[in-house]
């Protein structure tokens, strides 16, 4: 495909329709939009716009169709996959200006949002109302609701409660061409043609803008129960939250985390908490639900269940305090993982009973490549995030050896009939493993979607199936 | 679409693939295959080709794509759309010989089967092994698993545990020029590229063939409580739907009937079940869950809600026998509704709480135009079969005027968010009124994907998008 470079009388048109305030185009205000969370990856957009509604997100749309200008909508830039990134030039769609909960709808348990409103501060307004919005990735308290549908986020509550898609009733979007469609009705069934919605869940703006979403809510649970779990052997630690399952819990969150996930978080928020040697790894482990009888009762076999897979110690977090305490060690790996450090982040994801063997063959892989990972992740979904650290690495063996060891840890996904990522998308990064775990017919096929959506390509282009 | 009729070649070409006792030419033995549970229309089929295995299908898929034959997938003929039925003439590619659930993966929670395995006998095999598959169509005792699929099917349960589309895992599906694919993971989440899982189910056989389901299970619940609850106001019956869930009960299942609906179920079925002559409609509503006195208190709950929107009585199923009895009586509206009449059914579903909006409104309307309707449906969604019978009308109106009436239903769903089909697809005869919920560019992204799975439009040609 080829395409535009935005020239002056572009310019012109833009500042026109979103007004000059809107319109970013000098070196040092476009710099925050080069990046996301991903790795060190830097793009630069040729120019940054901000529309204010989706009259001028349309207008935008059908002006770079017509140019063949590359359109890349970017949230609040925290996705760990590169999709953001404008990685062929062109014009990065900033949609922090929708940023309002338009309606909250109590007696159908449904609000409607923009895309540009943060996952938690939508939580935290829904909760005002008893009701619940379950989908909390770690980045919650910066993250837009509009990327968490481009990747279907999940989060630790996923294990109960799903992920973003299990939430989206309806969406409008702004088509390539500028056309504006909802994609279904806000229903909680909907049997009416190809469901347009959950295609576009999960597609990473390549197939449309989310200019609107109508979310599904529950009645929030009013109490959680936490409770983490040290195990001399990590193994164990993924065999105990299988069998959490099988005792018949359903827990609402259930973490793995290996001791240099917490020591690299306590350390980056001095947070102070101790490990000891012998610990291999912890689970970190909520319940959640109205009837703090019945609560306790799950966590009493929850508990039975850990120590028969030789958990050291079972601790309760006793105070809100102390619940936020760990939640807060646990969110902070993340970003300590990648505190001074050189990083590559997999979002592996397999049957849940397969993560003992997931978990074994990922560190039996890194211990023959030579490299260092720390995993952690929603064990509870068989969701596990491996963290490669460069270290001392070279940085030919980082550029090139690695990836051989990379496509080792998705075969053996594959093999377990799992998968490339369960909640962070292929934008950039993962384009290249796409192969591994698909046959080319199925790229085929999503290009091929794609160009019934965008025939000249100009949405996020460079992305998933491009590799 | 120019397509070719079947000749004495190709039907060479089908038996030598799938053997000559899995070809029906003889016009008595298609019969039962030009004809499904909807409405009295009948298409014929040139052919019936039963293959027993996926790469039989995948060849009859190659070949009819060469070919330029058309390909209706039929499951067991259950469906209220038309979606079974082969418009184009061509073959039907009956699944009834995909018929073995190929492994329950206790360990995982998980059941990997084929299409052709019937609802209800899925449901026990997993319950013998304490698990559980919600989705419970009324024809859950004939219904096929990959007919589920083709329409996201739901049922009564559908309220607490979602369709069909929420049990989906992976598939493994041949595609029109024969290639077999898997369209995702065996995994509790997936953010690998476009979701294709979820394009397939709700497509009806017109993107590719289902040869293979991954369901996802949960632990079955061990009890169930059941009532029913006699209204003298049917719109006050609907405003009690809404007010359980206010409530923050979420019950297994909540059903609106009225009372011509069990009338003429208990009439079918000999139950001699007595209406009192001020029952305006029912609600039946069950509670399911594993602790019998959290269960009672929600019954508790329930019924309060139920008196205080004037229900004349709250009766408990007390046995396993009564329940039986009430959900039979259910059960057996559908065919009781069509029994000795011609009929239309229209699957309406709009946001729970605007359900007295809608049922006020369908009444008056059919009774604007002189027409009978039965309503009964799976409230707590929102999701209300209208059953329009024409008794004594002329096939005049029943042809023509009654179309108007049919539009304007659905008009009003449009108005109050919902739309035309919750759970039974739009198949043959709901095509028309498409254009009253979406624009016109929906259909056409619609048959745009259809092309990119489908270039010679042989799979299932003339449903969804072709009116």
């Amino acid at each position: 495909m080829d395409y535009s470079k935005i020239d002056a009388q572009h310019i012109s048109y833009f500042t026109e329709v979103v007004g000059p305030e809107f319109v970013l185009s000098q070196a040092d205000l476009i710099e925050p939009y080069s990046k996301d969370y991903t790795e060190d990856l830097r793009f630069y957009p040729e120019l940054v716009v901000k529309p204010g509604n989706t009259q001028e997100v349309s207008k935008i749309a059908a002006y770079c169709n017509t140019h063949k200008i590359p359109l890349t909508t970017r949230g609040a830039g925290t996705g760990l996959s590169g999709g953001s990134l404008p990685v062929k030039g062109g014009l990065v769609l900033s949609m922090e200006r929708f940023n309002k909960i338009i309606s909250i709808d109590e007696r159908n348990f449904q609000a409607t949002v923009e895309p540009g409103v943060i996952n938690e501060a939508f939580q935290q307004a829904v909760l005002a109302k008893g009701l619940f919005y379950p989908p909390d990735p770690a980045s919650k308290g910066s993250c837009f609701l509009g990327g968490n549908i481009a990747h279907s986020s999940g989060g630790p509550r996923a294990v109960k409660y799903g992920t973003t898609r299990d939430y989206v009733l309806n969406l409008e979007v702004v088509l390539a061409n500028g056309e504006i469609i909802l994609t279904g009705a806000n229903t909680l069934k909907y049997s009416t043609g190809y469901n347009l919605t959950h295609l576009m869940i999960g597609s990473e703006g390549t197939l449309a803008i989310v200019t609107k979403i109508v979310f599904k809510l529950i009645p929030a649970p009013k109490n959680t129960l936490l409770l983490l779990a040290p195990f001399t052997s990590p193994e164990k630690a993924c065999e105990a939250v299988n069998g959490i399952f099988l005792a018949g819990c359903t827990p609402s969150a259930c973490e793995f985390v290996e001791p240099d996930g917490f020591r690299l978080s306590s350390n980056m928020l001095k947070m102070n908490f101790e490990i000891a040697e012998d610990v291999g790894a912890y689970l970190l482990i909520e319940v959640d639900g109205n009837d703090t009888e019945l609560m306790m009762k799950d966590c009493e076999r929850i508990s039975e269940v850990l120590y028969s897979n030789q958990a050291i110690d079972v601790l309760f977090a006793e105070t809100a305090n102390q619940k936020e305490y760990f939640w807060k060690l646990r969110r902070g790996i993340g970003e300590a993982t990648k505190h001074n450090n050189t990083y590559k982040e997999e979002d592996t994801v397999v049957p849940r009973a397969e993560l003992p063997v997931l978990f074994k063959g990922v560190k039996e892989i890194s211990a023959r490549y030579g490299f260092r990972t720390v995993c952690y992740g929603h064990a509870g979904d068989g969701n596990l995030h491996v963290n490669i650290l460069k270290d001392e690495l070279s940085t030919e063996f980082w550029n090139t050896e690695l990836n051989q060891a990379i496509v080792e840890i998705f075969e053996l996904c594959k093999s377990l009939n799992g998968t490339i990522s369960g909640e962070h998308g292929i934008g950039l990064v993962q384009q290249k493993y796409m192969k591994v775990v698909m046959p080319q017919t199925n790229l085929d096929l999503m290009r091929a979607i794609k160009l019934a959506f965008d025939p000249n390509e100009i949405l996020n282009p460079g992305k998933i199936y491009n590799a």
